[in-house]
């Protein structure tokens, strides 16, 4: 039985349609039956097909965020000229994920094994049996969004004409799977989770809370916590506090605890093996150097997990791309929005890159 | 009974003496009837008794690293020249700790808490009763060791006439604070911790394991485990290895596993705490303002929790104080001495601050 999780809802997380793509076979083995990715479009695709957009969802996220805060009319991301095709990962909680497998040869703790190759297959052929779409004007996607737009621009080069990954890498680094190791050890150790066959994300709050507790270190920066910079953000109750460990309580932790374990331990494995020269044999440089898309690599100058300097040397290995660093206090969380600058840098850069020819 | 725990051994950690400082009174309340410090010294006090060194030590380490990297003949601290007392903190394993005390009222859980000021104090009267030094020509330690370092310029400035903090604040930030959370919570949430009650460390070796794969990401830096740097490092058993997860286990794992929970408990809500204002009513300004040591703030150039930004901010309110940024890409366990030029770095700076005139 699918566990019923309100956070997965519409009425969360706004509207969004399923779609199936049908049996699907995975690259690190095992089938699924029937794949269902759940997808919000915003504006209208032209009668030359050649507006598409498509944003591939981050760890832990939905397509909601992209809509608050990155679509707009007027903005780079603008539904009035773009036809935007937010694709929710597998995994994520709205498309097929551990907890809302109707099939129970592939629920909770028996789904299966799922990779950044997988998410980026599956979207191709979605886009082109549910769309008729072969070609896309841009693929933008933040952390595990930008490892599908990396593995989207190396897999399919003849689709994809431009691409901006933000605040994510092509090929995971050690530092980053030890990283994401901990995250996914916070889940698992409560024993709550029982080998992930709990009945309720309910019985694994202890778990939850301290997978959020380590993304309250490492998700935002020395700068956002000791500039008092979180006294002006709402948590997720609407109030606003002065005490730093009651703003990481109402924001990070409420919010993580909302969550389903197995869904972000389906996120966590497939972020750790995110890899685009896996499927041609390992080797990083020849793999990107397979891109031909117009690429701007968009690391966040705090990040602590996707750093610069991580992101700064696969654009050297990507021909004709650019490297165009984002300010942001809060660090990786940065995708969030918090700040109007970092706002306008993203859009100043994707406007930029959606007018360059191609 | 206090447990046994070969770890905290002279067979393990190098000879050291025990030293009783008598009946101490905590900052945060309650006493501790008879407070044990473990010492380990190196060269002779002159007869002006001016050359003495005092060294602090850091979260989960013991005089031993100091003693094997740091001192030596020909060396800024040079055994030779100077009478260098390493002081093992309050809580570390080796000075009183709740798995060694043998008085019941104070062991295990019972364990009060302990803080900067409490060690900085402690060591005020085990130089001064132990050994008669009055001044000391420098304290340098690294990381809690700085914390201490800062307090010692700031609680004695009169006694302090140089001082080195290494890789750590003065006031330690809110992200510092969660990110040692993370550290607490790896080990409290260990089923086998049973409320710091367990009958030996062996039954939180899950909790310790978690514990130390926070470490191997925090501790390090990207750089450090993508370049293979571990590769050439050796593991607990003299092994080097090829795979970043076996080094990962078969070093940080190995080492923190070997460690005592509640030791390292008391040293982390220590750390939690670390704040040079609050002997003085909360004005860091203030406080620094206080020091008149000649003063070399050395953080660590990829340090991820004692960030440069942090500690440059501090030296910035010290008089008469200089930055030395140290360069290691180990990140903060660049305090292990990994790479000579590390060491060679803190051996010039040392030598010139000891050579400054006071």
């Amino acid at each position: 039985m699918p566990i019923e999780n309100p956070f997965y809802s519409p009425d969360v997380q706004g509207p969004y349609e399923l779609y199936s793509v049908g049996r699907f076979e995975l690259e690190d083995g095992g089938v699924i039956p029937d794949l269902t990715l759940a997808v919000a479009t915003y504006g209208e695709l032209n009668a030359a097909r050649d507006n598409a957009i498509l944003i591939p969802t981050w760890f832990s996220g939905t397509h909601q965020t992209w809509e608050q805060v990155y679509i707009g009319p007027g903005r780079a991301l603008d539904p009035e000229r773009h036809f935007i095709v937010v694709v929710n990962q597998i995994g994520n909680g709205l498309s097929l994920s551990p907890h809302n497998a109707a099939d129970p040869s592939i629920a909770m703790s028996k789904f299966p094994r799922v990779r950044i190759g997988d998410d980026v297959r599956a979207q191709e052929r979605l886009l082109r049996e549910a769309f008729g779409i072969e070609r896309l004007a841009l693929v933008v996607g933040g952390s595990m969004g930008a490892q599908q737009t990396w593995e989207w621009a190396v897999r399919f080069p003849e689709k994809v004409l431009r691409a901006a990954p933000i605040a994510g890498t092509a090929q995971n680094t050690p530092h980053d799977f030890l990283f994401t190791q901990t995250l996914v050890e916070a889940i698992t150790s409560d024993p709550g989770f029982a080998g992930g066959e709990y009945a309720s994300h309910l019985d694994v709050q202890a778990g939850l809370g301290r997978h959020a507790d380590i993304w309250a270190v490492m998700g935002l920066s020395t700068e956002f916590w000791k500039s008092g910079f979180w006294k002006a953000v709402p948590m997720l109750d609407g109030e606003t506090t002065e005490d730093f460990e009651e703003f990481q309580a109402g924001f990070i932790r409420a919010l993580f605890r909302l969550m389903d374990p197995n869904a972000l331990l389906t996120m966590g494995w497939k972020w750790q093996r995110g890899d685009v020269a896996r499927s041609i044999g390992g080797d990083l440089a020849a793999a990107l150097g397979r891109i031909t898309a117009k690429t701007f690599v968009m690391p966040i100058d705090r990040d602590m997990f996707f750093p610069v300097a991580d992101c700064e040397a696969e654009q050297r290995l990507t021909p004709g791309s650019e490297l165009r660093v984002l300010p942001s206090i809060a660090g990786h969380f940065g995708l969030f929005g918090f700040e109007p600058s970092y706002v306008e840098e993203v859009d100043r850069n994707l406007s930029e890159l959606l007018a360059a020819p191609v």
